[in-house]
């Protein structure tokens, strides 16, 4: 069992020091290859606590097959502070979201699938997997390389584009977040339905099995239209190859001790897809459809009094927050006069909520579940 | 003649102080409808001159239609301020591109066009585009009142769905914005290739006949679709509805007497449009497609010192400027070790520059115009 | 018992917008008058909490003499956002703090406050007190006028001075403040010392009885001077003018039901100074000299697990927190290999807290009191 | 004729990445010893260009003594871009100015001048001179590392701390700087009144020899003090230890071929002080004292009109700018409505101008300086 280090430099800055993302990866004998990475989002910092514990406990575990980490995947994010709090979410020089910029290579690429389905059509689904991630590495390499070459490459391209390479070798890519306040919670997509029962998150989204923007959706969306062109030649599999976003929180928190449940449940998933060895278990969760999971835009500007944290469920009808707009302020009646509730419009769950009291209409107060399904 | 000044709040603070925006329209006799608008883009002033000036110069005019001008389209963006310069490309709160997240509405709303198109179809010309202009603003209105209703309204759909609905009822939609450090460009739909020569702009950028979320694609993307329906019942139509962004200039500056070959322009384009009467000039410009319009990303992070500004042309091989690496600093011999050439790909003129030399690697540098005609 | 409402426009945007201050007075008979402001630093919000709950109380209280209430008393610094959060400690535009850059009026405009007590000398303290409050308002009005004609103003100067001069006339000054992630704290000028009993703060720091550039200070400095000028002429008055910052837990917080405790003791102290009437409370609290007031600066750049919370306490050699290197990352030893703890250098209570995991070196840390003594 | 390349760790990041500077140092033989450092303020990127081709030359010059060079000394700095801009003036955790927080070593660390004084008075000045180049490094070192034992070190200090220990040994300290939008201008010290036409500056501010807290004061006032001391002891001597601050243009800007006047000035003033050998020369300049130069802060917000450019005179009653407010916009009337036109109260001549025309209302528009002497 031995750890390989590699560097990567990604960033240059005005005083030509770079910033790099490193890659740590440790591989035994033959098995899937799994992909972690934390903090594409800067202030989302929990991941790498995750990571510090997985890699601690892999010093007792016997891995079959190969694990890639990537903590701080996002150094320029990370390091970027506004006052003491960390503006992490977007390019701090264009807006561009850091995790809405990936591309959907194979249709940049005009890259052929049905050809190489064809191609391929008589090799069982291992030997097709192993071609297919070949592929997927060089059309990253070749598409780099050539924006690269024409000088067309974007900080957010080249970042996002790094990352899809060194993922493209993975079975199971799991990209680590946080929420602004925030529960613990999974995106995941149609067609992994039936393991998202193996990680251990209260809080489940369904998503579509489609090309967003996202890491999560990057990764995945070769290997769903690898399926659908098999499937149009005759050939139906199975897909086991993983893509998912993990929520583990609040942002701006770093902590060792906490989200240790969801930390089992990332181990019991390695035991699922047979890199650790170990008794499986599973987990009940609460999910909804993406479509049902609802932002609460502020109606209004002012200073907002939150009656609901994460985690907290609400029935319609019921107050979610008062907003109290200080500009309308009567002296003689100074709470009723500036006192504005928002009302819950359907029963449902808190999973986000905004960090601050001080709210610009239009600002994303709450993200919450409606239309929740237990898995049991 | 008779102004009527509209006032419309768009944004509210968390003091609960709100920022609105003015519509300035001007109304004689019966003829086409302008609308004019500057500074969706906070640090893009120089369009508000363009604005004061002209209506310094209706005073004299003789209109015939009416004309809305919107002057600081966008006051959160150019009253937000990091130091001495205006952040005003993006909303600080999100990220999100003030000129690109404009709604395609007629998608959007799931409109019928073809139901409109067979409903109206022995109507002539001006009275179907009387009968869409009534469609497309209620459009507006009930999809910003659904979004209101169930609290899904951010800030940049705000803004944006009211200025498309105000200019919903325009002839003619003029953009007013400006580059970082630039020339004077108009961005031009093919559809719209035979009128560029009556604005006065020195470049051209001719782009598709289709929405990607700016407000010009937004204005003549409804118009685009009903033309096409309407072909496809066999009437073929003069498209006159015209949607331009025009670029004026470079951003921060603000000058009542610079870009007046543009404002004449503006005021024969009003001609052209009789709007405003008297005789029609045609100007010469040069052009390029957008797909040849380049962005030089900085291939280097460090000092730039850039050879070239805009309304310069260049040819391929040529330095377009020199970016030092001071961290590759050897004193026995500064300027070689540091200095790191950017070499012209293709000739081409230059459009935009970056506005500080302090650059990291991925930014952009330069936009540029390759494989450029000239209109006469 | 009246409210009169004023309204005083500080700052004139790009746009021309303004944004304004409100004073709320609520008078009745003769007594001394009271003045509460809160959020001059824009992102601490709970202040205006406390105001609007006082505000409602006394529709219920029986007032002798006035009081005036500033909430949001700076609302270009609460509306501005980078990101979800408030960047509301510095001017943006010139990174000057806003509780920093108050004037020492006396020394700036070189006042005559020995000729003041010369010509003052055998009224009675009430009437020394009057008079002096004129003077003072007066030094302010001129004070302003004076720069603003000489185009010398900035915006700083402009909001602190007004904020200066509605005080000037006031016998108790509260300025409302929050701390980053905090506990509830007076800060208490040594001549002040046997009144911070009559607050309900459970921590009290005693500070000089010097300017120092702060609101707080900026309004007593005066009146320790003329106590001074009045003692070298031979007449020993008690100061009972009072001025003292009340820090209300975090920022970014607003909330109606907490910092109860504050409130009563606010109300207390109203009633030791016979603004309202009812029966006086003592409150025992911690406390120690601003000198025993100390700040850990980060001494690594990091991820911090914070071991301590405010209202913590903890002993000379206990780890405040644990700071995670990352770049140091031994994969077979991840967390020996990037763990950094800081020790505790002497006793103390936590009263401060960073509220971000990600910390660049030399970050405030933790602000904690030492050398603590009890008030009872 | 040797260079010595040392690098100086100053800030850890959140990702434990470091930004270090680097000093380059040439020595040769005998000679006093200069100090050139460039972009404490992060945007002020001339200086580099200045050190680059001073060290270009140096290659053919033949130097007596050492020259020490830090480019790039504020990494943290020229790195920190809000979208294109750089965001370099002031710490963007705190807001404190990278240039107003330098430490008066001697009075922080109560240094015994005069016991130095009376310890080495019968020693020649160049004696003494090298004993208090040792004193004060050694006051550094033991203040940084007392710092840093007791966690008290903050960024601005830290980066302070070590420019001025680096500093310490050096006979001549330039420290290089840009304005806004800017002339060449060089801020002189009283006491260096004589040595102003050396370098070759058009405009010349004359400061007190005091402490303010930015770096020249900071180089040059232990010294003052020192030259005071002796004298109190009936030691006349002549200070030849020069620190000035040397404004380049613009910020933001980084070109090789500009400002060379200024150049040539720089390496005529190394030879006036024997560093390098050849003919001196002399150049004329104008000047006024620091309190006859004047800021002109905007008395409306508004979009301003820039009338005049640095180097641009005008007189008493001429019109710097016209600010146009467009929420007063009457479209009847739009100009007349609008216009603010600011006046100068004395004749003068423009040195900075705000970089932006989206201004607030008590924002810096335009420094000048008034009161002005010619040198010839």
């Amino acid at each position: 069992m031995n750890w390989k280090v590699e560097q990567l430099p990604i960033y240059e800055l005005s005083t030509g020091d770079t910033f790099s993302i490193k890659t740590y990866t440790l591989s035994n004998g033959v098995g899937p290859h799994v992909h972690i990475q934390a903090s594409v989002h800067g202030a989302e910092l929990q991941g790498n606590a995750i990571i510090l514990r997985l890699m601690e406990q892999l010093k007792a575990e016997d891995l079959q097959g190969s694990i890639t980490f990537i903590p701080l995947a996002n150094p320029l994010a990370t390091n970027n502070k506004h006052g003491t709090y960390t503006f992490g979410r977007t390019n701090p020089h264009t807006g561009d979201n850091w995790n809405r910029n990936y591309t959907d290579i194979i249709e940049k690429t005009d890259f052929d699938i049905k050809e190489f389905c064809s191609k391929n059509l008589d090799k069982d689904w291992q030997q097709i997997k192993s071609a297919f991630k070949i592929e997927l590495e060089n059309l990253f390499k070749d598409h780099i390389s050539q924006l690269q070459s024409s000088h067309q490459l974007s900080e957010n391209n080249y970042l996002n584009l790094i990352l899809q390479k060194t993922a493209a070798k993975a079975d199971v890519i799991l990209d680590l977040h946080t929420g602004p306040i925030a529960t613990e919670y999974l995106y995941c997509a149609h067609y992994e339905k039936e393991i998202a029962k193996y990680l251990n998150f209260p809080y489940v989204l369904f998503m579509p099995d489609e090309f967003a923007g996202a890491m999560d959706e990057a990764a995945f969306s070769p290997w769903i239209k690898l399926k659908e062109s098999l499937a149009e030649l005759g050939k139906e599999i199975e897909l086991d190859v993983y893509s998912l976003t993990c929520e583990l929180g609040s942002e701006e928190v770093f902590s060792m001790t906490s989200q240790s449940d969801q930390l089992e449940g990332i181990i019991n998933f390695l035991k699922f897809n047979k890199v650790l060895s170990g008794e499986i278990q599973t987990y009940p969760y609460k999910s909804c459809e993406l479509s049902d999971y609802k932002t609460y835009q502020a109606p209004h500007g002012g200073l907002v009094d939150y009656k609901l944290s994460p985690y907290d469920t609400f029935k319609k009808g019921d107050t979610l927050c008062s907003t109290y707009k200080l500009n309308k302020l009567d002296p003689t009646n100074p709470i009723a006069s500036t006192k504005f509730d928002l009302i819950a419009q359907e029963d449902g769950l808190i999973i986000n909520r905004c960090p601050s009291s001080a709210v610009q209409k239009g600002m994303e107060l709450y993200q919450v579940m409606t239309n929740i399904s237990s898995s049991e």
